[in-house]
């Protein structure tokens, strides 16, 4: 009964080109959205005006940015890492073979640890972006949050290309028996 | 060469009683934090005082706010089911036989989305509360802000928990082949 079912079962683990071409394509996806979300961000400034008297503010005057800078940064270097070690892969032909289980595990908690990152960033913006607009409304700083909100998006949507990913590396994850 | 293998590759890939009551006491113990956070959250209120005017704030008056308890009521849901899946198998006590690769799948898919969603809820909250913590300084809301610190943090350590069980689903996931 278990003859039928062994050389499904003995097919190697590992992804094949198509899968590792699409999980590239959606690394460099996420680098996009990630460069664009931190040039926004990085070079966001706007002016508050309290009575008389005007402030001027950047991203890095407000904490949640300077956690989601710092989520943006995190994301960015491990996603230039993994399109390096898949380039490599490719670049070898032999990507399929050699690609070890202690590659799949990294995949696996890298993507899932950057994807909580991702998340928490963005959403720690989005939070603050409301309330900072709802409490400071009226005093010319609109135009700021506006922008928060943009690299925001732009940082969820980073986010869900690493959360795709991060579902495909689960499936790719060997079993630990 | 396929016969000594055969056996073991045979064995279900559904999880052992012993990492059920794991992932069961995890639950329980995300239930615990998300109940907790939540009761804290909704009898939280203050006074914001500008001026002579002194304002009552809710939790509910705060857009970051509501998303959180949205967040930990959609949790506390998939928790509170998810618990009485695992008791139901354990009452059986057939859980490691009759247990699907549907059921594995939706374990998978549900533990990865609930944790991404108490991921952003507890980020904006914290994000919130401390921007608007910052902004209304020595306007006696610091009492109110700090119970949302502490909601967010309980919220926090649901997520970690949720997490952690999200793991041991991605491990427990059958193959695409």
């Amino acid at each position: 009964m278990t003859a039928p079912t062994a050389p499904s079962m003995a097919a190697p683990p590992a992804p094949s080109m198509v899968s590792r071409m699409t999980a590239l394509f959606l690394r460099v996806l996420t680098f996009a959205f990630l460069m664009v979300s931190l040039v926004i961000m990085t070079t966001n400034t706007g002016t508050i005006e309290i009575g008389i008297d005007e402030f001027k503010v950047r991203s890095k005057d407000f904490y949640s940015y300077r956690y989601m800078l710092a989520a943006i940064a995190f994301g960015l270097t491990y996603t230039i890492l993994q399109i390096a070690l898949t380039l490599n892969h490719i670049s070898k032909r032999n990507g399929a073979q050699t690609s070890g289980d202690g590659n799949l595990v990294f995949d696996f908690y890298g993507d899932k640890v950057v994807s909580y990152i991702l998340a928490t960033g963005a959403a720690a913006a989005f939070g603050a972006t409301k309330e900072l607009k709802t409490q400071l409304a009226g005093l010319g700083g609109d135009k700021f949050f506006n922008k928060g909100y943009a690299s925001a998006s732009l940082l969820l949507l980073g986010f869900v290309c690493t959360a795709i990913l991060s579902v495909f590396s689960s499936y790719a994850l060997p079993k630990k028996v």
